[in-house]
């Protein structure tokens, strides 16, 4: 009864203020140069793709609503470039996506592109380069897209801290991109070093005082300085955290301090805590922590491999409680990942992860099941990924355009399967390992329900099966469940309506299953692939379209090249 | 008086045999991939950009009148690519020379573009990429004509062998080419090996075993293995000799052999004899040798480094005379290049050349003279070659669309200078060492003789002074004069008219003029560079144009970028 003179001032505030997110929201503008630089991201110089002199690129920053607008001048001297902003639907702008062979042309040398797209959702994202394996040379940064002003998030925080996590080769991706498609295969290996907001260190720890048989780091200043992440004690702080990796599935933990999950790909979650967090490329996930220990040590932030043998040192940032100075080492060694192949561990981690309430529940009906089944072939000697039986390769038209105005033999046209043998035994090495490469399209009726099964298999070798994490562009999707071996139709029963969590990278575990959900209700064409860049590069991937004709005024720039260039050139396109 | 009766006869040839050259000339087809392979052409492998899965690319053989198709697949994972048909002046197909920013947008990755020309003119060419530092990259291959059926080369010989010239960095080209746009400079410095038809040892000499302190090569087999040029005894062969070094002048001799110069850069030249010869980049000649020494011994035929001070071991190949075998290395040490600053030498051998009797003589009266002082400079802390203080930088759109179409500020349209300061001491590193960039052209009246006087100065260290041979696309010109210091009036009066010899490419050397006349009647727009490739990444070059208002049906393909690519996209464009 006493609640109720508040109601009036309730109403107010909702009629008065904040200003209707239309009205409040903001075009933020950006000009950007993509060239090589030198830099020293694990102290190593190196050559690197940077956006405006620097590794990694800037932070966007930006609240819901607002319109990004990044102009883009491509300053490589020989080289195309195209920049995907992850998480972000790009409801509307299906050119803006900047996939190449895809949404758009490749930006040539020289050459100014304007992105111009809404970020209508908050959350944690990112950007990376989407042409060869342009991110895996650098090019990538943090987009975080904060609640529109006036609304608020459903927790509360005193700070707020960003982890871009990622990993980096000292051989440059020319090469690497010549050994993926050699004959025999040159496999990349392991990455030299782990990143942290672009910084590591390489072949030493900055705990090896600590860790019998390390090398201490010397000097490791500037580019490579390690992260110190400034906290007070006692508050509570959001530390966003997003993978980019080119191959390295990681493990987070802060010593001592437990992590609350509160938020993955841009969507909340129900909260839980957990010591340790997988982060699979392509991901981003906030979690809470309170700095509620001992005031006078500073803590080790730890950053392992998981899912490989790892070969690669742990990258650590330094949580700083202030005033500490924070070249003060904590006296412990750092949190160490979880062995390897304890999948069982980083099962648990993401099947707690689940919708928070308030989420919107996937429709119950899907009009189509489309099984994939991941596949490590062999076509013409090389070593491939294929998916039923069919290993990706993008055609010189990107598939908007060449869908957009039906032209003919863009790419090929024939209904990829949506299933795969029944007798194929998922715990086995391929029977028959040859496989062919196409460039077939999935197409999805406008505004339909689609159930994926993504079907994880033996790869070349006994007892090898990877963990591959699976990124859809233009869509968040409900992940309804997983499974170990191979799915069947009963395992439908089992998937979860209640709560699934909307993200729009999942995983597959080793010989394992995951069945996702999404409403094809966003008019392009989308790619849907594992984000592990060797992989995708090797063919990992799918693309699905749906209401490309409701797709209107594509920019001509997007369409300069290929079969679209010439019509365009002959005035054949409207 | 006994002649006469075989006049009918002679008569009958001419009508019956040979076919008319238009008739018997033909379409010579190519199907080329352009790609990234693994090759190691000094048996250090590496990553280079190959043809068709090799390196060098395919030589191209054609009689003159032929038509040459090249269809070229660029299949770089995300870089553009041209070819510059080197020493081919593409009489009415200015948009088949192969220049990006100049005669046609780069070739996009996937994408097919077709070259087709003629081949009008015997002689010894190359052709190799010419965008960012592709050639440097290894993209280059041999093109020879030979006389058109029924002709005769105006000397004889019983066999031929060609020899492609390059040098060979370990670094590659995108590090390259950011370390010379760097601040400070990352000077590329000296290359790892010399090629001989695109092998070469690095770090070791097959003559180690007669070099006191040199290395000796193991198993050099495969890609490396050294060239053999088998010969037999008391026989004439004629050498093709091509430069398309990246850096380096070099100096050829073959042990005990003379050589008799018969050709230059696709031009007779009236015969003389050297026992060694220079040869810069972007140079070719044909010498003719006889197999005169004793038949039971093989020769070096040597190649070494000339200008710079030598880092760089010497490329061998075996001069074999059959039936030798080619293992048996010659007895004696290879023979030495002369001391490298020995310009007294090198000016000896150029000032050789001369035309053949019967070469097309120059106009006498030109109506333009050009002075073009090459001075080292400094722009924004950054160093870079200049032209009149003018440091060139390629636009995005290329110039032939651009002036056929008369596009405004597509470059910079102001008059270049057509001369330097009075007072400039090309003595002295420059006063004021500050430059700008620009993009100017230098405009010709078509049909109408241009002079132009190369100048040579003091880079920006004192008592530094280095060779810079300039490469003219779509023209040959006459070699008037070579002079030492600065280039006065008076010199003219020096000018040889009687016989300058027809070329495409000169060298100033170091503190020196050199004096050039074209008639500028190939409709089109051309380069005219130091055919160093750092040196034009740097700046060093100019543009020229003539008659373009005269050039027809541009390939659409070749104007689908920068401006032109836009105007076609809107239908603005013819």
């Amino acid at each position: 009864m006493a609640m109720r003179p508040l109601m009036p001032l309730v109403l107010l505030c909702i009629i008065l203020a904040p200003l209707p997110v239309s009205l409040a929201s903001k075009k933020r503008h950006f000009k950007w140069e993509v060239g090589y630089i030198y830099w020293s991201p694990d102290c190593e110089e190196n050559i690197m793709i940077g956006i405006n002199g620097r590794f990694p690129g800037p932070t966007i920053r930006a609240k819901a609503g607002d319109t990004i607008k990044v102009e883009l001048k491509n300053s490589l001297p020989t080289e195309g470039v195209v920049i995907h902003w992850h998480g972000i639907r790009q409801l509307g702008t299906p050119w803006a996506d900047g996939t190449a062979s895809i949404s758009q042309c490749a930006i040539d040398p020289e050459e100014t592109f304007i992105y111009e797209f809404k970020v209508d959702k908050p959350g944690t994202y990112f950007y990376h380069g989407h042409y060869g394996m342009q991110r895996a040379a650098g090019l990538y940064g943090s987009l975080i897209v904060d609640v529109a002003d006036g609304e608020k998030e459903p927790f509360d925080y005193d700070g707020e801290l960003n982890l871009l996590l990622s990993d980096w080769y000292h051989q440059n991706v020319q090469a690497q991109m010549l050994g993926l498609s050699s004959k025999p295969l040159r496999w990349i290996g392991e990455p030299q070093s782990l990143l942290i907001n672009g910084r590591g260190q390489y072949n030493c720890s900055l705990a090896a005082h600590l860790i019998p048989g390390s090398r201490t780091c010397k000097r490791r200043r500037g580019e490579c300085e390690p992260v110190v992440l400034r906290v007070l004690p006692n508050k509570t702080y959001r530390l966003r955290i997003a993978s980019t990796t080119s191959l390295s599935s990681l493990n987070l933990a802060i010593e001592h301090h437990k992590m609350m999950v509160v938020e993955a790909d841009g969507n909340y979650v129900e909260p839980f805590f957990v010591f340790d967090m997988d982060i699979y490329s392509g991901e981003s996930y906030s979690v809470l922590i309170t700095t509620d220990q001992a005031p006078s040590s500073n803590y080790w932030l730890s950053v392992g491999v998981r899912g490989r043998l790892p070969q690669t040192q742990p990258a650590l940032a330094i949580l700083n409680y202030q005033p500490n100075s924070p070249s003060k080492l904590p006296s412990s060694k750092p949190p160490i990942a979880p062995t390897w192949n304890d999948y069982a561990h980083s099962k648990s981690f993401s099947y707690k992860i689940l919708a928070r309430q308030g989420t919107p529940k996937p429709p119950t009906n899907p009009v189509r099941q489309i099984a994939l089944l991941n596949t490590q072939n062999k076509i013409n000697g090389c070593t491939k990924w294929s998916i039923n039986n069919i290993s990706l390769v993008l055609p010189p038209t990107p598939y908007l355009g060449s869908m957009r105005y039906r032209l003919k033999n863009a790419f090929d046209d024939r209904k990829p399967p949506e299933n795969f043998a029944k007798d194929y035994d998922v715990m086995k090495p391929p029977k028959n390992p040859s496989s062919i490469q196409g460039s077939n399209v999935y197409k999805l009726e406008f505004n339909s329900t689609v159930d994926v099964i993504l079907q994880n298999a033996n790869a070349l070798s006994y007892n090898v099966s990877e963990i591959h994490p699976w990124h859809l562009h233009g869509h968040d999707f409900w992940v309804l469940g997983y499974g170990d071996g191979r799915f069947s139709k009963k395992d439908v029963t089992k998937f979860n309506l209640r709560n699934p969590p909307l993200r729009n990278t999942v995983v597959i575990f080793p010989y394992g299953w995951t069945a996702i959900r999404f409403v094809a209700d966003n008019p392009g064409v989308w790619a849907f692939h594992c984000h592990i860049e060797p992989h995708l590069h090797m063919g990992m991937g799918v693309v699905l379209a749906e209401g490309v004709e409701l797709v209107n005024k594509i920019p001509k720039e997007t369409l300069a090249c290929g079969m679209t260039g010439k019509m365009l050139m002959r005035n054949h396109l409207p």
